[in-house]
């Protein structure tokens, strides 16, 4: 029996945080399945959108979620102990959970016994699949145009920017598939595999096996979410496998406006955009060079006037196209991408 | 009740292998526990350096093994199936097995039955430790000078330098320490965490431990093991969580004399090395930059001649250091590298 899925987001505590707000957002707006409600008592009685935030499981019930979404990602990806309470609530209720963190759900003796009794399921976004190992370089042969996002740091924008463009390029025409690589993307798009979570072996490997999936979809032209950042003290790695075993022929440098520092790691410092790209460029692989082909800016924090300024302040130091996709649109950074990539063979 | 610990190298049809020989050679020449015979029925009958290759376990039993040491290095790190009945050899004539490889011999519900019948144990040498997360930025304040080597590709002895290194600072009297980051370094010295093996996530959180271990150990002068390279289509993410996790304050970039493509991934090219020294620079932690110190040539398909000529020839193109350390001795690379490093505060 099929029942078209409905979200609870699960956001205790957490829905003012950015980085829990990259996954709430991120299903809201580009996910194919609808959020019924977003579960945080500090914030109950409010709305997120026109979507209603309530205190407790039974608050939720009138909403007729399915699905609860656990999104909260904290450094390491580690779970809140007092989420436990609130798990065994949203499994007595009848609700699968989708999970996005590193601890799994489905090997908690508990909880998965609890499910059982309660015939939901857990799913953990996180979980790799079976049999993954390095890559085999078959990803050089696929016929699709691969454009990877990279950035100045986390949660700034690289699977948003890659959703957008998706977007606008499906709107004209195009034969366009958004790769995810992380639990949001998963949560929104229904297949992919979170990078950051496999054996740092077989990182590339994965990356090489999701855009293998992704021209299988029909995918001519792929988008693949990004993650963590080259110059980033905890997750550069995943950064540079994924960089390799997806061998984009274009990237776009996603970058916070006004941000110097790496979010969470005082004295980490982000270097100068000019620098960024010499080093994603010299970073590539060498058997697919990548340009980077445009930056997004990401003005949020900055009003109207000041946003344009710093977008037209990155031209000029970058001397490549500038724009920030969410606030103005993604018409002039697709055009950007679509003629700096190679024509397909 | 403690035994010494005599290893039995297991080869079978693989002594021939460069990989393999990295682990047999790693361990008889760095090793601190005798290697008493190898394993490879192919080989039977002949000699590696003093030590006798025998055709079967039963052969391997006068000699007193009290190991078996599973150091074969597949691509990916998979179990040759044949191996099994090799296993269970091992384990009925009351051979420890140490393990190497990705799959884990721990979590083989028949091997692990049958050493239990035999009262003997099972290590996996790449298995990480519990608690993982991403680092804290606390390898920073390490009262430590850090080089890590870094290479133009795999199994060109990064780790061989890191030893060769640590053991002439050691014949100085300098408070040297070998730092481990792979299964052959775990077997050689006897702690590490295989960063291979680590969720991707938490690659640079487990070399920031091995850093502060190795400061805990004594060492003021970390030689840290180094792991792929940057440019491997396959193993960079490896490389980039470990050089941001370890902060090295020097690098030792490590090349084959003579190679121009990475080793089994035809068409992928590597970098002239003024090149390579430039991405490692450029790519290194933003909060402490390391500068390349010195190379670490391998001339082993050299004749003596053209050896010194391609040192010189590097030495022209870099403006750095150049040596062979185990050809021409480490004495060398070691003043660079000295003369490279920051004073302890």
């Amino acid at each position: 029996m099929s029942r078209s899925k409905r979200y609870l987001v699960l956001a205790e505590g957490r829905s003012d945080d950015p980085h829990y707000g990259k996954t709430a957002r991120g299903v809201i707006r580009y996910g194919s399945e609808p959020v019924v409600a977003i579960l945080d008592s500090t914030h109950a009685g409010e709305t997120y959108g026109a979507i209603p935030v309530i205190g407790s499981v039974d608050d939720a019930v009138p909403f007729g979620p399915t699905t609860a979404l656990v999104g909260v990602a904290t450094a390491g990806g580690r779970f809140p102990p007092a989420w436990r309470e609130l798990l065994r609530s949203c499994i007595a209720k009848g609700l699968d959970v989708e999970n996005g963190l590193h601890e799994f759900l489905s090997e908690d003796a508990e909880l998965a016994e609890l499910a059982a009794t309660h015939g939901v399921e857990l799913r953990d976004l996180r979980k790799p699949p079976p049999g993954l190992n390095v890559p085999t370089g078959e990803q050089l042969a696929v016929q699709a145009r691969i454009v990877l996002t990279v950035g100045s740091d986390c949660a700034i924008g690289k699977m948003t920017v890659s959703l957008e463009l998706d977007r606008e390029a499906r709107a004209r025409g195009l034969s366009s598939v958004f790769v995810p690589t992380g639990q949001t993307g998963i949560a929104i798009a229904g297949w992919g595999i979170a990078v950051d979570a496999v054996v740092s072996d077989f990182v590339a490997g994965a990356a090489e096996r999701l855009v293998i999936e992704g021209a299988a979809r029909g995918g001519d032209l792929l988008w693949v979410e990004g993650q963590g950042a080259l110059i980033h003290p905890a997750y550069s790695g995943v950064t540079l496998g994924l960089m390799h075993g997806s061998a984009p022929h274009a990237l776009i440098l996603c970058h916070l406006a006004g941000a110097f520092e790496i979010e969470g790691f005082p004295g980490h410092p982000i270097p100068a955009l000019p620098d960024l790209v010499a080093l994603h460029e010299l970073a590539s692989l060498p058997a697919r060079r990548a340009r980077v082909a445009a930056i997004a800016l990401n003005t949020r924090d900055l009003d109207e006037t000041d946003a344009r300024a710093a977008v037209e302040t990155a031209e000029n130091d970058t001397g490549l196209p500038v724009d920030d996709p969410v606030r103005f649109g993604s018409a002039r950074l697709l055009d950007a991408v679509l003629s700096a990539l190679p024509a397909l063979p």
